[in-house]
């Protein structure tokens, strides 16, 4: 059996207080009236760093796209050349237990609701929209989140573009969820190999470890394969679509759902712990000292 | 450990009743007695549809097969350009419980007789023979039971022919033990990517997805991998190789058999249910239109 | 949680007893004092066949080079043409349980160390190397635990050279752990396919497969592969690897580990079937009758 409400009452008051005066961090918009397509927006400056805030706004995006009756939700940056550079590293260099848990809470919601969208009932409303990711910048670390637990990926071929998990490169590692979802994507092999290493791969690559489903080399494109991908979705029963997903994600969901507690301990003991603060201390000076 | 007789009561008795006075669906034959291959060939006309009769006869050749000692079982269609369209839909719409029941209990031995091939004990004899499917047509929804259960898969490159589970695509989820083995084959990406969407793939991407082993360009063609194939087989301990193939599907084997009862109640539920049952409607309606 | 202490007291006297006046089949050399880089190279002629003397002396230098505090080890072979041959068959064929114990008891210890290696503690020393195969030659049957279970893989090009489980070729079928382990690797597809049949396939063919990471032309390039390989891997805080490999192997480490005695017995009695004997014998005589 699945949660039936995933959506925790700390996350929906989070939500509301983070919200009230503060700006927007990811936007809402509807796409096509007709087909029932939005889509959600990443725009916080200057990389998509995904802090509490950014999380729980999503949390309410997807929370409004099902109250709007969606039936498909695009999932984008409005930055360009970069999708997400993953959690904002200040969140968690120098915090302390109360502001992880604040933060985490929300990165725990946002995995689960997005990974089961189609699977979760939220307030009484079943969700049933299928999630595209349209890719058009870097997206690496925490982000992966975003784009693996998507239903269709969507990725530029601009070579320049790096996608994976390179958190061992700041000296921690990524939360298991994460490397789950990596490994439930591109297989053992493909996980190890690049995330023990924190390696980060171009679009290529990234096709080839099946991180991506598909390339597109221009905006032109991007329509064309987003409105392919819709119209084989929605061409399905909605309901069979999800029964589906259902036998394929429920055991990962079920793992991680019930593990929650253990999970957030795991997280703060692990960020808290004196030599990966160290770490974390110097990767921020590493990027002051580029930007500088 | 694995269930040592696999053939139930129910079935043996049922394939006796079905096949007294039935037309022939199913023909088992020799091939070549030096080296006890035989083939069994499926010829229900137009579209070798599986229906609870097909199903019995299926079982009732794999248990003659396994008497007469073989040592290889080519599996095949007398059809030109179609190897299966899966389950007979008017075995599902406008059916009861009683009728399901019947129709799935074959189905259900089916799968676990072909897949557990090697691995089961049938009324004391060893079965100990390899099974290679001649796909040459189209192999769809749930005749992937029987591509997916065999040893190794020869498909021909006809960029026309078409494999996958399209089930969602006439508003069904395929029963799970068939997206379970889908997902065996050829992994949770690709399993989710194609089944969700009911999406169903050319031979050539069937190859780049792992659901086939090997493509053949003509009738020569497929003889020559088919001998290589058996060669290769045949040269090996047959203990040995069933040893290594029941560490490798034992596990599924065994979650599928315990729950056979549950697996019987769910498919009679979701294909009883009124919303199941309009969308079956529907798209056989579609398919007289298209005829007519 | 993972055991901390893999090396059992059996092994590591077991050891000291073998190697007193023995012939050295291993050799732990530095390669590079600044980097920590050291190498194990087998160098048992002809063909790095594994007896219990071969896995000791194994198991013994990844003790010394945790020792002296190695971040990394090459594993290699140093004659021409052959990584290994797997289990030495003389150990199998004609030998008695006691016997069997004593080989086994080595290969255990030795498959646990390296698939382990980063993780677990060795007599209170934190293991922290990360393991590249550098694979020349011939890799086959028993000497896939080595490969399979380093970190990285890299194979000469070299068309003749070939890889894979043979096992049921000569009428047996690996331990499950390795079975196991190839499948981790390679997924369940390739595994059945290529391990049932007992296949050896090309350098190119194991690339495809996901058995080695990439391939090298000649020496030069083997140089300048395994340095970016090592730079990628020493760059990141050994730590955070760890814990990326723990997440990932500790499932298999744990199944494995604690069926120890259970894979014992399963060994022992398999290798001592008459029949499984007879195979054995067989095999033998026609490798004989191939060098006369």
């Amino acid at each position: 059996m699945l949660p039936t409400r995933l959506f925790s009452r700390v996350a929906v008051s989070g939500c509301r207080r983070l919200l009230s005066g503060s700006s927007q961090l990811v936007q809402l918009r509807e796409q096509s009236a007709s087909d029932g397509v939005v889509s959600i927006e990443l725009c916080r400056k200057p990389a998509n760093a995904m802090n509490g805030e950014l999380a729980a706004q999503f949390n309410k995006a997807l929370l409004q796209a099902e109250k709007s009756g969606a039936r498909a939700v695009l999932l984008r940056s409005q930055l360009a050349g970069i999708f997400s550079a993953g959690f904002e590293l200040t969140e968690l260099a120098g915090s302390n237990r109360e502001r992880l848990i604040e933060f985490y809470t929300e990165i725990q919601e946002l995995f689960l609701n997005l990974f089961g969208t189609d699977l979760v009932v939220i307030a009484q409303i079943q969700v049933r929209f299928v999630v595209i990711a349209q890719i058009q910048g870097h997206c690496m670390a925490g982000a992966m989140a975003l784009s693996l637990s998507s239903d269709y990926r969507l990725m530029s071929s601009n070579p320049k573009l790096l996608t994976g998990l390179n958190e061992t490169q700041f000296g921690v590692a990524p939360p298991v969820w994460l490397v789950e979802l990596f490994r439930f994507v591109a297989g053992n092999r493909n996980c190890e190999r690049l995330v023990a290493a924190g390696q980060l791969i171009g679009p290529q690559a990234a096709l080839e470890a099946g991180l991506v489903d598909e390339l597109f080399d221009n905006e032109a494109e991007l329509l064309k394969k987003t409105e392919s991908t819709l119209s084989r979705y929605l061409a399905v029963s909605p309901r069979a679509r999800a029964d589906v997903k259902r036998m394929l994600r429920s055991n990962l969901i079920n793992r991680l759902d019930s593990a929650r507690q253990e999970d957030m301990n795991a997280f703060c003991d692990y960020v808290l712990d004196s030599r990966v603060q160290a770490q974390l201390g110097q990767y921020l000076d590493k990027l002051k000292a580029k930007k500088a």
